[in-house]
């Protein structure tokens, strides 16, 4: 099984890289980019897990290493 | 109309993150994960953009600013 971690900033928590990007796309001309938040995205692959316990184990992954749940949140989906 | 960029390594691309994360998880004991890919994803915010705009304007900024085209590459999809 194949799952999609997307860990993003919450709102409110200052975010360097996304301005950055933002910064540069002004810069190029893209005028129409009022915000860019950058986050991270793990495409993780399961072996010997069912739909069940992907529901317990990913979110439990995302709390303990993948995120930083004092300035991140997660979502995830299962992807095949 | 905000719009999401998923930014991943191609294929064969050696992914140290990717690994770090894995090994990490194998010391917690979590052995069921097979494989972890890190990438970068943004949330873009874009103003006086109509779909058919974005259809020209997301992939361009994706492959000047957002991803290397060399070994990485970018998938979209218009969240509101």
């Amino acid at each position: 099984m194949k799952v999609r971690v997307l860990v993003c900033l919450k709102n409110g928590v200052l975010d360097p890289q996304g301005q950055t990007v933002r910064h540069a796309l002004h810069v190029l001309g893209y005028q129409q980019v009022k915000d860019v938040r950058q986050g991270k995205v793990f495409e993780i692959e399961l072996e010997g897990v069912d739909k069940d316990m992907a529901f317990k184990l990913i979110p439990e992954i995302a709390d303990k290493v993948l995120a930083n749940p004092i300035i991140e949140t997660f979502s995830w989906e299962i992807l095949e």
